[in-house]
């Protein structure tokens, strides 16, 4: 384990602690325990991306320069607010898409003891968020500037999170586009997982948000981009290496995918789309594979993927863009970790 | 319908359409509707005490002078945003406790093309809020006060929700008794049914909330006395008037009649309570309910009642308490309301 992830590590045991501390003075030790549990179950076995490059981030802006211990605890714990929003947005998301595994292990709400109660463990993760944030960054001048960001962002992926669901329910192919697609992945995977951890570093570096809009509209187009890798590797990723099994065939889901299916396919696949995707059979799925194979859609996904990171090192580089030396090292930091991942 | 109940419906109006028209311009057409229908289902259709006592609040502290528009406009802002923190609740709660019926209809989770997507649509009611205080309240020296208040409030019922469930769950009524009961209704129903409406209020009044200690420990208590009048209704009230049957028996809750029944009973009588308790059939519930007369709850709670009222009063203008007239009025008015209430 690299030094970094060790250091985030214990502040996650301190953050912890602190929650605990504060339930066994006013609540009963049944709480506490089913606290500790669920915090474990939630935040751990994951990749931490989200909360290590916001560590990542906030030393390029400082240019290399050596971090005191307290701006690692400070950068840390905003680094696991974002693993605790991710937790609790994980958490609803397999309740309502009736997922069985997260992260190779049962979801949460799966657990026999746990059940419904789910819903409100999510509630308690968001709330969390709150309490580290008051506890660590009280004070400070960017204090509001935090709560704020996390609001607002926790609202765009509620949102996203909507037009999902709403979209996926209709059960209608022929409303299924690239913008379509764009739209929900923007709200619900780019701001959160992209946007949040450079925007809490740089509020820790005492910027204004409002001065790197360009940043921002480049970590949304990467983090468009992730999505679309999550979208190919919940069909084409070995389920043992990504820790579940891809659900958006039979859940009907908006996947660029199906999307790029439906702009390649002839009359008769689209025969063979409609009929058989978003049923929960697993003879519909392997038909659906079948057909993805046949349209060879896994080339048409490496043409994307190179395209796509060839436009973003271009748009980091640009002079037109104007960003500094070290936004410049932040963005291409996010881009190399996400290039042709597997996982 | 009275004249302030007419301008707090105005200013939900005006707070939907302002939310509305931000998804309009971001989302989708389907995502507007969406949102539409799931605040009226969601937030109209109750008694909107909450609400509309943070407005009598506010009224009161300002003893009797008159409110300018822009005041009423604020208040019944922070009124609804209480209202849309209740309906998030509400919405999670009916899921987990797997009801039917609120407010004399469905609830939400209940309708077809809903189900679980209600898990996030509560999360959108909660996010709301962020948005109508940043609208209303960015820039007043106590915004980051409120934002603190909702979050710090919010966490307090999530918290008295999760030992409520956890407690459910254990089925074992030899855990039940009145220090548990008043737990869980203290953080479940207390903070944000009775102190957040006064604390909102004086806020936006000026006032620093730790100066009102005694008067936030007045209303806690009177918070607990209204969950103990909803646990008696819960079994007790007519479901037509109530607008919803009674589940606690068959939930195995932790309600102040189980606790009194506990108290109360001999030896055959607390077998009949732990074969019957909790049981998801109509016959287990008579059983039940014929035991609760048979111990005179009625009677008992109309004891608890009186002298809970008494004691209320009493502390209200007791002058230890040093409560100012003005408090004085905001505690003995919503004594008033609740007093001997039937729904």
């Amino acid at each position: 384990m690299s030094d970094l992830r060790s250091k985030f590590m214990g502040v996650y045991e301190q953050l912890k602690g602190d929650i605990l501390k504060d339930l066994d003075i006013n609540l009963t030790n049944g709480a506490c325990d089913w606290v500790a549990k669920m915090l474990d179950h939630n935040l751990l076995g994951g990749k931490l991306n989200r909360g290590l490059s916001a560590i990542d981030s906030y030393s390029l802006l400082k240019e290399g320069k050596q971090l005191t211990s307290e701006e690692i605890i400070q950068i840390s714990s905003l680094g696991w607010c974002i693993e605790w929003l991710q937790g609790y947005f994980l958490v609803h998301d397999d309740i309502m898409d009736g997922s069985s595994k997260r992260r190779g292990q049962p979801c949460w709400f799966r657990l026999s003891e746990v059940g419904k109660i789910a819903v409100n463990d999510g509630i308690l993760l968001r709330n969390h968020i709150a309490v580290i944030l008051k506890q660590h960054f009280r004070g400070k001048p960017y204090y509001v500037d935090l709560l704020e960001l996390f609001n607002e962002v926790e609202y765009q992926t509620a949102s996203g999170q909507m037009i999902d669901l709403i979209t996926t329910q209709e059960k209608d192919l022929s409303k299924y586009s690239l913008p379509i697609h764009r739209r929900i992945v923007q709200y619900k995977t780019a701001y959160y997982s992209f946007y949040l951890p450079v925007a809490c570093a740089l509020l820790m570096a005492g910027e204004n948000l409002d001065n790197h809009a360009n940043a921002k509209d480049i970590l949304v187009k990467m983090g468009i981009y992730f999505q679309v890798q999550d979208d190919y590797l919940d069909c084409f990723a070995d389920p043992q290496v990504l820790g579940k099994n891809g659900t958006d065939i039979k859940d009907f889901k908006c996947s660029w995918l199906v999307v790029k299916a439906l702009e390649h396919c002839n009359e008769e696949q689209r025969k063979l789309l409609d009929e058989n995707y978003g049923k929960d059979d697993e003879a519909c799925v392997a038909k659906i594979k079948a057909l993805y194979k046949d349209l060879k859609l896994e080339d048409v996904y490496q043409e994307y993927e190179n395209n796509t990171y060839e436009e973003l090192k271009n748009s980091i580089e640009d002079q037109e863009t104007k960003l500094s030396k070290a936004m410049q090292a932040v963005l291409k930091s996010f881009l190399a970790k996400i290039y042709k991942r597997k996982k």
